[in-house]
């Protein structure tokens, strides 16, 4: 059968600040600049997920995207939607929450979760309409 | 010379239902959801047809993106847009209307349509804004 | 206080076809083109609810736009969405489906059943991202 | 000579917090919801500036854009661009930071600041894709 | 019967440049900035057509949307598109094509070629996604 | 460590002209169409760039994206934003304007003005949101 990737995306809003806690606020600003505000900043960022797999015939479907929705809203936007990332969110708190970083930690969230006979195979987060990250999984 | 991928976005605006004929209405909605509602449903489609090939010194073209257009509103468009994938479509006659099998059913008409020197690399096909498959020929 | 305007976008995905029961479909055909094909077609509208009033000082809200949401999604989006314009939608079973029978057939959908000290002051339909209407209620 | 409205969108990222400080935080959580999370969210806010006033001839411009630009970058965006809307702007310090008040507070920078000939039109400033307000200064 | 507004997007293609001939270039330069560059630039425009009338009970029609996008392509497309705004275009040439001037040319166009029982209410000319202007004909 | 794509989306206006110079004026119409029009027409045009490389444990960066986007301002924005792409750009005197053969040469000006550690991994350069082209330096 086809291998086909089906796609979905999802939004959050949520807050942080990007600096690491053993620089000083200075340093910080030199390296990360405005993002380094001290009283967070935020954004609407967008996740584009998207599964391969072979089309099921009984179906047609790879992967429901209603059930992919879900899945994701479970494992990630109901813990980062309208949340600091920097201090809200159990799976970044040893990170500096970065597009790659977020990204990764992402992965790591859904990779496990999918069911057999479909991976993950690109993960696209868009921090504003012009700056995005792309992964899968290397 | 380079190798170059062209891409042109394309649009139809069709009705479908998902759902197989050989189960009840109830068993379509318990997979299909409001996809399998009775009296159909539908979208604006967008497609983006993604060709690959090497520069042609002589006019600096892959393909040309008129030539490009034309075929797919040939091959494709002019079959499916404002029609009905279940009812009114040939070559989808045995298929479950799901975007996966619609994309596949779309890259069979494109494949064999282009000219030699240039391959058809990709089909990306927009249900929704926020919901889209590709396909690659895999 | 000021009086501000707010607005949020709602999605829903619906077949229709263009055409009087009265006339042929020969005629239909010369009047509304492909759009008066006789199995359906569909799109994927989008619907702008504004809605005017004064800040109310005790919350900064004009109306609580997840109230409005609900109230549009109960009285219209539940109605039409996946569904058939012409046989499924009962306020819509004695006009032609067409961009402007169908806003202004929202507009009375929606304007009784706002709360006082809110008005509706514009509504804008999109059948496509490049054809639109808009109706003030005038 | 022609009246004309002549417009640009800004952008701005900020993050904030729904709330009054003299509510407890479970009656915030009751009328803001998510949005009265305690640790902030934010958003990508898009902001359009529409000016009117008459072509001058001598130039065929209402008002130069990037003279715009450069008056909404130093009055609006400067203060909240990466900056949080409760705490660190002066000019949105005693409001509850709603896209409504948002908007007016932008507005009572903008009109003073615009020179003779050309008046303020609309605010629209958007907090999401399909969440927006409208100000005209009534 | 209801007053609706429709609207039609087109979209064109042209080189111009900003300035005066009674100016030297170091003069154009200094008001117009790089769109005073000799050689010229260009754009992708995007042309919202907006005509408002009453819904004729017969077809459900204000207007049909596609004798408005003909009437728009034979008075504006075809001599705009793929053109120089300064060098092509009989209806422009004593004109400096900024945008405010080239929105009320369209005007000066289309207004007198719609049929009666419509009027032209508004048209909105983007030269880029983040700048734009509106006319309505006062 | 992950290696992960980071993009940046830029823009710029030009005016071009497809055609060769050793051709009359009817063969490059033949075989350009309207985009052989000797007094050029233009584009917004708008370039992905996308780097791929591992993130830098000590920052949670691949590479800053400021320092991304003064690259590409200063290596390909600075010389074809506002100018014409056949008349003015030294690094595409002797290519015919095709978007094909721009997107090969802003390659060779990015590629090796990146730093060490990171790769160009993708172009991507929109000629209108529905024409665009991929290289990725094969």
């Amino acid at each position: 059968m086809a291998r086909v990737r089906i796609s979905r995306r999802l939004h959050f809003s949520s807050a942080h600040r990007l600096g690491r806690d053993d620089w000083s606020q200075q340093q910080n600003e030199e390296v990360f600049g405005l993002c380094a505000s001290p009283n967070w900043h935020g954004h609407n960022y967008e996740l584009d997920v998207v599964v391969e797999g072979e089309i099921v015939p009984e179906t047609g479907f790879v992967f429901d995207l209603k059930d992919l929705r879900e899945l994701v809203e479970r494992e990630v936007i109901a813990d980062v939607d309208h949340r600091n990332l920097n201090l809200d969110v159990p799976w970044m708190k040893q990170r500096n929450p970065t597009t790659e970083n977020l990204v990764v930690a992402i992965w790591e969230r859904l990779q496990p979760a999918l069911p057999p006979g479909v991976r993950l195979a690109r993960l696209v987060l868009w921090e504003t309409p012009r700056n995005w990250v792309e992964y899968s999984g290397e």
